[in-house]
């Protein structure tokens, strides 16, 4: 019995999250109907991260114990082949039999694109959220400062999720542009349900004021979805690099 | 009565080009439906060329003949608004009664990007061609000088097409790189059927030593398709710029 580190990058455009669900095509249920067609074999996927439909993954990692005799590089290439051509598979090697795609996650990137421009973008629509008025990244940057550290971030969770612990340990959150894209990157030990959109949610709020500037701690500190900003659509979303 | 000079770019991926016809969902139709709309008439929109299904444009230019009295702002926004998000208007003005957007077109720059990586990119699928082996810009770019010129381009036109003359002037071919996205752009005064996807594919069949180097010159002397290289797929190509 081994146990592969797959590596992968997927448009989630078409799909609804990773996780396999009943009546909906997700990316889970399209890997593991590719690996079975590879393999002749039902094997399970251990995926690092739930995502919401729509999201986007630059790199995403799971973990599949088969009996299986493929080698990595080839089973990478009839992946490729396999899978339709909005999932890629971009790498793959033998882990210890007790790595675990999620448990053994030490932190997670993902980042949010916003579109900033007065300009409709036709080709971005399904890959950020499209704000006319000017964005001021230096500023929103210091602003997301105020993430950063242990904290319990049930203001930036989805309200009726249930998780036994809110608290996360924020590495860095920064706020950066490139020509008319304004990208929030945020690295976190953990991410609760929406916590990144409702980070970005919250920033773009700041930054019309409908929420004042310097309110991030508050918003941490009252503990309630109710006090932070809006939820920003799934598209925007990517989730960027995965640490073990 | 007025003439408007629209300025669009579209993601062409769902559409089967730029030209009305029956039984198929084109951007003229499309835009032609959304002015209906707006203005409660229906004015007929003259393109500045003919695309194939599935090529975007980054810039397309249209004249659009009406009584409307809308203002050319106010029009941009309530297309923005009425208009699919693979479709975005980008500017209006007022032009001369007599301006026609294809028959004073001075020349168009169409850019052809190719994903050069043993990589498979799932969000580039639509946007451009993957090519996995190594492709060298510079030889390249060399290569395609031999475009430049006044000739006559039937070795690059597809079989079959009927048109009053074959010569073109091409005033600029390039090959550049930017990361693993390699592009040829290519600028002239008009383009026959499918010449630019037969130009890169005729490239590519240089790189790959199926066609010899240094061959293009004899390829548009022989005035015969079957001499040029394979044609390149239409979701690589992209409508640039627009000169008048």
């Amino acid at each position: 019995m081994r146990n592969l580190l797959l590596t992968i990058s997927f448009d989630g455009t078409a799909y609804h999250g990773w996780q396999v669900q009943e009546n909906a095509v997700t990316v889970q249920q399209t890997l593991q109907d590719a690996l079975e067609r590879i393999c002749s074999r039902r094997d399970n996927v251990v995926g690092c991260s739930r995502t919401d439909a729509g999201v986007h993954a630059n790199m995403y990692c799971c973990n599949i114990r088969t009996e299986s005799a493929i080698a990595c590089d080839k089973l990478v290439g009839a992946l490729n082949a396999v899978l339709p051509r909005d999932i890629a598979a971009l790498g793959c090697r033998e882990a210890d039999f007790d790595f675990h795609a999620r448990y053994d996650c030490k932190s997670k990137e993902y980042i949010y694109k916003i579109w900033n421009s007065p300009n409709k973008n036709p080709f971005l629509y399904n890959y950020s959220l499209h704000y006319k008025y000017p964005l001021d990244e230096k500023f929103l940057s210091a602003q997301a400062q105020a993430f950063v550290g242990t904290h319990s971030f049930d203001s930036f969770c989805a309200a009726g999720s249930s998780v036994e612990s809110t608290q996360r340990t924020v590495f860095a959150a920064e706020v950066e542009r490139e020509g008319d894209m304004v990208i929030f990157r945020v690295e976190a030990d953990g991410f609760l349900y929406n916590m990144v959109r409702i980070m970005t949610g919250t920033l773009i709020d700041i930054s019309r004021g409908k929420i004042p500037a310097d309110s991030i701690d508050a918003i941490i500190q009252a503990k309630n979805r109710f006090a932070a900003g809006h939820t920003a659509p799934a598209r925007g979303l990517f989730l960027n690099k995965i640490y073990y």
